[in-house]
């Protein structure tokens, strides 16, 4: 099916484009893949979609309309399989085969093993030429949240956390205002808006009263506090739920009066029979989200990294140092006693964020 | 007196070459710099010389002599100022004035304010034509623990640690190796190679049993150990003084019977009234030691930055997770309550050693 000698840098780049596009509804098409298409006629660009949320059109369909009759033995480009079967739209493979498209290139397989391949074994049944796996590495990194939902039938857990260079998130009173400069922070801002939810434990809230917002730099996360006790502040900004939602997860029967107050500004109050990373993250997957930001303390990520609610590490590191015994590291007790036992991690990648360092890989499992 | 305008790429490839040469005595010299001088007639080297130890003749000597005749009206290149007074050998400027010189090209000017610029001014009386400041930042970087020795009459202080990526340098039972792969220590023994003295505390001999070599790379540094109590072991690779040197600093009338045992393997023993990383520094100095490197684990640590005996720090990070609410981490209590007054580095690097990464900075002062 895949055919790279085929491939030319002109695929390339209409899936680099393909890309681009899907990235305009990066944070909003959850349970959906970010997906982007483009149609190509005799070289030039003559439609181009997205998709922008859940129960809206494919990116296959605005790009088919956007190019009208010029899709007739066109080609179309795809960075994920097009569907065969219906949901709440009609699958797109019956709507190119209708439009007349002659060849579709596509990024990646649709990463659902039950449905995997469908899509293009219909296109190529009714003689449509198919190519697959062009700038696929890109393809499956901006989709990863969605291939691991599909996957695991959980989201997809992305722990960030800022340390000085001498492995500080704090310093030993607790204060940690700010360990990275703005540039850093900005970019945990953006990050947020690529995500579905954020979440913090009850400390974070008390110590620190954060936002989590993306501060005006895309879709805002849904806001999640994980709290055993509910002794929580009664003013927080994390309760101010016009604008951005808030979810505090806690145990049966706690503190009926914090939930009432909560309940009453807005905030949505969940008892779970086990307060524990993996029942959150069960929760958060049957709201239908696929990403999740651990912006919390290193006890709770410790055992969000021990329930497996954790596939990502992004780890700003800032060129000081805090120095302190006591002082609070980034990750908690995961019970390994060798150095040798270490959780390695995989496809480190880092760059300089301002004057900061953004230390990035994946936890093996 | 400089005059960049003149610089051309020839004399930069001259100045890095004198840099090479001179870093063939690396870990060598103290308590003198590490220069490197190259004499060139009609654009063609006829002659290269470096300083290789105290008490041998300079760069400039080496490099004249070769040059024989042809340093006649040729140009000298020197990574610093040619010096202009009687120590154990007489005044290079002299020298190459002798020599029939006609022009001196300079990387950095001696760091010593009493001194600096009376070479060149020599020169110049002479009508030697003289540039100054050629490749000077990595002339300056390859002198920096002379300069600072000569500044601060104390030895340069380097901190070289090994944590995860959560900040840690061992797991919480103390087991730690390794932190980082083979290609970041053998690193590491480079570094060791490249100073004068590498210094831990009694708990690292205790728990690590380090050998604090080369490890064949060059030459070995004098090893030092700071021990209060001197419940130091029987045995240990530190105490097997054969090939390395080690000595121990403690305090005075502390445990004889130790003493003597350390003693009778050929480990001095030196007594401070007050053991302070300043006061080991003191006495480091006065032997003319230029640069020492800390290998020590975070109390130790944090006193000697507390007591300004470290200007650079060396971070290895490696790309692993190991958690643990008391896993040591590489620096103790400063005293900082608030994370603004962290310390922060200057002239921040980084790199990539095999899958690790090292931060390199300066502790501002």
């Amino acid at each position: 099916m895949t055919q790279p000698n085929l491939v030319t840098s002109f695929d390339r780049q209409m899936m680099q484009r393909c890309l681009t596009l899907a990235r305009q509804a990066l944070g909003k098409t959850a349970p959906n893949p970010l997906v982007g298409a483009v149609v190509v006629q005799a070289g030039e660009i003559v439609g181009e979609g997205f998709h922008p949320q859940a129960g809206q059109p494919h990116a296959e369909v605005f790009a088919l309309r956007a190019a009208g009759d010029r899709a007739q033995g066109a080609t179309m480009y795809v960075n994920l399989e097009p569907c065969s079967h219906y949901g709440r739209t009609p699958p797109c493979a019956d709507a190119l085969i209708a439009a007349g498209v002659s060849k579709v290139v596509v990024g990646m397989v649709d990463p659902n093993p039950k449905v995997a391949g469908s899509g293009i074994a219909r296109l190529q049944a009714a003689g449509v030429e198919v190519i697959v796996g062009v700038e696929e590495a890109d393809c499956q990194l901006l989709n990863e949240a969605f291939v691991h939902r599909i996957l695991h039938q959980r989201p997809f857990g992305i722990f960030k956390y800022a340390m000085t260079l001498d492995g500080k998130i704090a310093a030993t009173t607790g204060h940690s205002a700010w360990v990275t400069s703005p540039p850093a922070r900005s970019l945990v801002h953006q990050l947020r808006s690529s995500c579905d939810a954020v979440i913090v434990g009850g400390n974070t809230v008390r110590r620190d009263d954060p936002l989590l917002t993306s501060h005006g730099l895309g879709h805002d996360p849904l806001r999640v506090v994980m709290s055993r006790t509910l002794n929580l502040p009664l003013e927080a900004q994390l309760w101010q739920t016009q604008e951005v939602a808030t979810v505090v997860f806690t145990q049966p029967l706690v503190n009926p009066t914090m939930q009432h107050h909560l309940q009453k500004q807005g905030v949505e109050v969940i008892e779970l029979s086990t307060l524990t990373p993996a029942a959150v993250m069960s929760d958060l997957y049957d709201r239908g989200l696929m990403s999740v930001l651990w912006e919390c303390g290193g006890t709770l990520a410790a055992q969000a990294i021990l329930e497996n609610a954790v596939q990502k590490i992004l780890a700003f590191v800032a060129p000081k140092i805090i120095g302190g015994v006591t002082a609070p590291s980034p990750i908690g007790d995961l019970g390994l006693t060798e150095m040798t036992n270490a959780l390695t991690l995989d496809r480190v990648t880092w760059q300089s964020i301002g004057m900061d360092l953004l230390i990035e890989g994946y936890l093996k499992r």
